[in-house]
């Protein structure tokens, strides 16, 4: 294995010049740098913008040969045509690295490839490794490192690594950190791959130690394929890795193929086998790409496949037994110690644990009244190997951190909970917040969340056996 | 075709009793009378609570034979074990038609099975039709009658209507309404179906004219199931149905058993083929169930299956191409007028018109520059039948009724337009509101939009060739 480290510039750059930085609030380019000075970026900014003195409250730079002191990063977002003139100015700069963010090259036909041909020779002859063009990168959640177009309100730091080949992430940021709640240790858009490629990001990835698991999306491979598949297998085999291949069908990879300038070479269904050998674990939309990267991200692996259901109605339970025996689950029976213990919930009459209809009994004994006996009672069995709850929907008169108390529970017995929401409202934000800022992932339905459940299952089973 | 008018008196009802209204404004059961007050339900309400003068500012009544006047529906609310003195009491009154809301029957052992029997002897020997027991019914978005234990800001008047067995969308009200913009024409929650059951149901709605396509929720067809396929047959002729079968596992199905005291009678493959004969749609998932609904209420049906794409990155038109292609759409091929008029939208370099990158285009002309265009050329050219487009994702500087136009244009052409959402934000939803009410449906993702779509698309060939 190569030495990975150079990518260690991209992610932890002491200094980093925006070019083609603007002064005009509503320009892409201003937010360029506007997110690195609103995030709190731990390193020196330097704008570089012919005419202006300052951006963003940062003095400007005409050029980057004005910039007096060494610079570890370039982020270049000037027009296409006027980029081959600053890549030779990092080459005389001796700048580190260099993320093309602008499109325009393999991207927009030939004289756009003629164009990054001899970008990346130019830049490989003088040793400066590129992400991109056509890519916006990086993010690094430790030193608050975020190059987006998007006016990003806040990092959260957690253990999941994204990498992408195209920015289509980039509106989904604030989603991704304010909604979704998915902690990012660092991501890294690919773009045309010019030179960096999905090798280098994974190899990296699977050597850092702060990335606990990665989710990559891929349209093509465009490094050694054998050696793709080989990294793949040995990095599944450390943390788990979720791979979202766009470009499936053959309408979609001629699509790939003009938009970034590369060439599906396999065959999907061949592609699937591959994933599937190395124990990666493979999403076929961008939905099931979040959900599974947030599963691998905050589930610890469940001992064994028996999961029980706590629904709010009878007919929810029925449809998240559909899923769980769909996404090869088995039901939990829990023992008569648990049913012992769970009686004290039971509405008048005697119903089933397993799925257990938390709504009935919270007709009887109130909300907060039913959890945490419910989680108490069922942490407890041994036959209980995960559990699926979907949220009450009528908010707690708790606070969310005392919401939260019985669904964590399971952290410390080593039983992953997972939670659905029935119904998305505004009111259960707080609590939602709460739950999977203590690692708890909340999905949007039954089916979704048991989804998710189940690729973690699988992935540390095939650990166990075939990896 | 017998008459199936009798479920006229639980969508109009002059005059609703609510027996086991509370005045506690925690309880469920205020909830009953409180959404009927807050709603303007027009027609008279009656509280009944033997220990109440007053419910939500209304008189209250000790019993159902207090009241002086004529009770239309009666909807029953007490305890298990004290609901068939109720019904004997409406028995008395000479209600028309009884709305069982407690469990405790069917879904919970021999007992309440046995209760349930009676219950329905009685009411059947004395000619009253009956909803459940354990259902939440009914919503008529004409008369704002809604009954619900939730907390309801709004009805959304709509085409669509939806059958459930179950009260598991009762949570999600507020969102339907509120969020997902799905406007209801009618709702009916089944329950136990002691009495009225899915048949009853779909038969009403096929007839109902202001219903212009139907959801319905099943876990088993109670039944005559040769009538439940003919009738479910003869009504997508002439409306959508999209169905939702759960207890469709052998576990879900043992759950479905014990929950409603119903029994699965079909394998669920026999059941998809029976449904495919049908011309139904079935949706396997809660969000396909919902995503389909607003699909069938929203699009009128494409011409042909020949799709524009319009990403915000050529990396998500990637990814809606796979889709398209997955669930049956071939790639439109624009004619050269067509990429005449959108030529003044393009980058400085040529890119292709479909998948058409308007987020790139948008960085040279602005986001409210290109989606005039593009909507103007796609719409006139007659190679293409249906368009789906990714919401611009940082806002318009236009009003929502402004920004919403060029997404109207298909309305009148012919083509329906669908959108997704890349990056939801609290400040798209004026945006989103104002298309959905105009009846363009926008969904979190390219591929559920796409599979939506398709649904349109294949239900209305179903139509025109096989039905």
């Amino acid at each position: 294995m190569s030495n990975p480290n150079f990518l260690d510039i991209f992610f932890y750059p002491t200094s980093v010049a925006v070019v083609g930085a603007s002064r005009n609030p509503i320009s892409i380019n201003y937010r360029l740098v506007d997110n690195l000075v609103k995030l709190g970026f731990k390193g020196k900014i330097f704008p570089v913008n012919p005419s202006a003195d300052e951006v963003v409250g940062l003095k400007a730079y005409a050029r980057l040969k004005d910039i007096e002191e060494e610079v570890d990063l370039v982020v270049s977002a000037v027009p296409a045509r006027m980029t081959m003139g600053i890549m030779e100015e990092c080459v005389d700069k001796k700048v580190k690295g260099v993320v093309v963010v602008s499109g325009g090259f393999s991207d927009a036909g030939e004289l756009g490839s003629k164009e990054q041909a001899e970008m990346a020779r130019l830049l490989k002859g003088n040793g400066i490794r590129a992400v991109g063009p056509n890519a916006l990168s990086p993010i690094n959640s430790a030193n608050n490192l975020l190059i987006s177009f998007l006016p990003t309100q806040k990092i959260i730091a957690g253990g999941v690594s994204l990498v992408f080949q195209s920015g289509f992430y980039d509106p989904r940021l604030n989603w991704i950190f304010c909604d979704f709640h998915l902690g990012v240790n660092k991501l890294l858009d690919l773009g045309n791959k010019m030179d960096i490629n999905e090798v280098d990001a994974l190899e990296y990835l699977a050597a850092d130690d702060s990335t606990k698991a990665i989710a990559i999306h891929i349209e093509t491979v465009k490094g050694d394929g054998k050696r793709f598949v080989q990294i793949l297998k040995d990095t599944s085999r450390i943390k788990p890795v979720v791979v979202l291949k766009s470009g499936r069908t053959a309408a979609g990879a001629k699509a790939a193929a003009s938009h970034t300038g590369s060439v599906a070479r396999e065959s999907d269904i061949v592609f699937d086998a591959l994933l599937k050998q190395c124990g990666a674990i493979r999403a076929y939309t961008v939905e099931e790409f979040f959900d599974f990267a947030k599963a691998v991200g905050f589930l610890a692996p469940p001992k064994g496949n028996r999961i029980v259901i706590a629904s709010l109605s009878g007919g929810e339970g029925v449809i998240a037994i559909d899923a769980s025996q769909q996404h090869g689950f088995s039901m939990a029976k829990p023992g008569s110690n648990t049913y012992a213990k769970a009686k004290a919930i039971f509405p008048p009459w005697e119903v089933p644990l397993n799925p257990f209809d938390l709504g009935v009994c919270s007709q009887f004994h109130g909300w907060d009244g039913v959890y945490p006996t419910f989680f108490e009672s069922m942490i407890a069995d041994v036959d209980v190997d995960c559990i699926v709850v979907g949220l009450p929907p009528f908010g707690f008169m708790l606070k969310p951190e005392e919401a939260c108390k019985p669904f964590l529970l399971g952290k410390g017995a080593g039983t992953p909970v997972a939670v659905w929401m029935p119904a998305p409202h505004q009111s259960l934000d707080a609590f939602i917040e709460a739950l999977e800022s203590n690692g708890v992932p909340v999905y949007p339905s039954a089916e979704r969340t048991i989804k998710a459940l189940s690729v973690v299952y699988r992935y540390h089973n095939w650990r166990r056996t075939a990896g």
